[in-house]
């Protein structure tokens, strides 16, 4: 498993094979022994195998492909519903109606995702994050009719790979990490860093496609922008409120 | 490496065999290949060894003795200040100073974080990871002088175990599953989901010496209050807004 860990890459394109709920549950099951919280399990996982949900969901990951051409779509929540329906039988009130117990179930839930993956690679499935989950999550939480305390923190496709793509670049080790205390890059240093991923061919075409002078305009004017990014946050913010999590 | 997730447990107990820096390195440089938003690698992992050092973060964490008695700890920050670097250095505008940002930043991490933590445990080494890192996050700012945009999310002690604890219980797997849409349980699956929870022993006991009178209330009335609840939100919040994250 370290080597499928090695050689990972994000799969987008899948073969006509199903994933069969034994298997897939046989994951989920393992992957729910991920630490959790006080062992809280603060999470819930929404399975969509159903074409007509799968084409309502497809809007909210602004169509991206993986959403009806994976056999499954995963949608992990962060789920603090569950634990207070429970206090609330038990003479018991809960306080999870805030913000730090959105933080630690949606810890709960990442965990948990990211340990389903390393396990569906492990047999040989592709999958891809849907970061898209947490950009429109209000279409989420009504098709998927979450209830106050559920939250959509990421969605995963899975499926068999139907194709190889080259793995993707990583940034030098030694920028990521820092012994004993965070040790601010120099200009220099941050030059170095990125210096690899510039020269890259696929990263140059991707420069002058878009009309820019450098890639990073390329995240900051194109992919990931301020305004956009300002806007999401807004419509994070508000359905954080809406599920109750946020006063 | 699945036996060894399914056999999971967390680990608080470490021998005095040290963590070599060697070994360290090589899992957090697979750790670095989960799958990351739009390939920009939205972490930093601040690795503390020094005695000196595991003494001032202890108080963030409550004092919990991990802190001092791991050889490794090791916090999982989320960063934006890198990649923000890089686009300042590159006639590039970065709009990451944002809400939406942290939390694409803090899901990279807490991928990482995971994928580390399947690594150790099978290489033989226990992992414990420590809540505690958002409910006092501006401690550790302080203490490891994280910059604008960089926000520690979690926090991981590291060692050889030094002993085999009994694997926690789960909730039934049926109750953390939810078929094309969330289907709110009703009282009776309520009951039923946390019936084994509520028999086991250990749990008897801590109802009893809390002087509780259900396990839920050990929950809501001891361990995790609505009060501190409120007051961790509201400091949390102001520590993001001192990040840069919020405005």
């Amino acid at each position: 498993m370290i080597q499928s860990m090695e050689e990972r890459r994000t799969i987008r394109k899948y073969t006509h094979q199903d994933v069969s709920s034994d298997m897939l549950n046989n994951l989920l099951r393992v992957a729910f022994r991920a630490s959790t919280m006080g062992g809280m399990q603060l999470y819930s996982v929404i399975v969509t195998r159903d074409a007509a949900m799968k084409e309502k969901l497809s809007p909210a990951h602004f169509n991206q492909p993986m959403v009806k051409t994976a056999p499954v779509v995963l949608t992990f929540c962060a789920d603090f519903r569950r634990f207070s329906q429970w206090c609330e039988q038990r003479e018991a009130q809960p306080g999870y109606d805030n913000f730090l117990s959105f933080m630690n179930a949606a810890t709960d839930t990442l965990l948990v995702a990211q340990d389903f993956c390393t396990l569906a690679e492990s047999e040989g499935l592709g999958i891809c994050y849907l970061g898209t989950t947490i950009y429109n999550s209000d279409k989420i939480i009504d098709t998927l009719q979450l209830p106050e305390l559920v939250f959509p923190v990421t969605t995963i496709t899975v499926g068999y790979p139907a194709e190889i793509p080259a793995q993707t670049d990583r940034l030098a080790f030694e920028s990521l990490i820092h012994e004993e205390m965070y040790h601010d890059a120099t200009p220099e240093m941050i030059n170095e860093v990125y210096a690899q991923k510039e020269a890259m061919e696929e990263n140059r075409k991707f420069v002058e496609e878009n009309g820019k002078k450098t890639l990073a305009q390329v995240f900051t004017e194109v992919r990931y922008t301020k305004d956009a990014n300002e806007a999401m946050s807004k419509n994070l913010l508000e359905s954080l409120k809406r599920q109750g999590f946020i006063k």
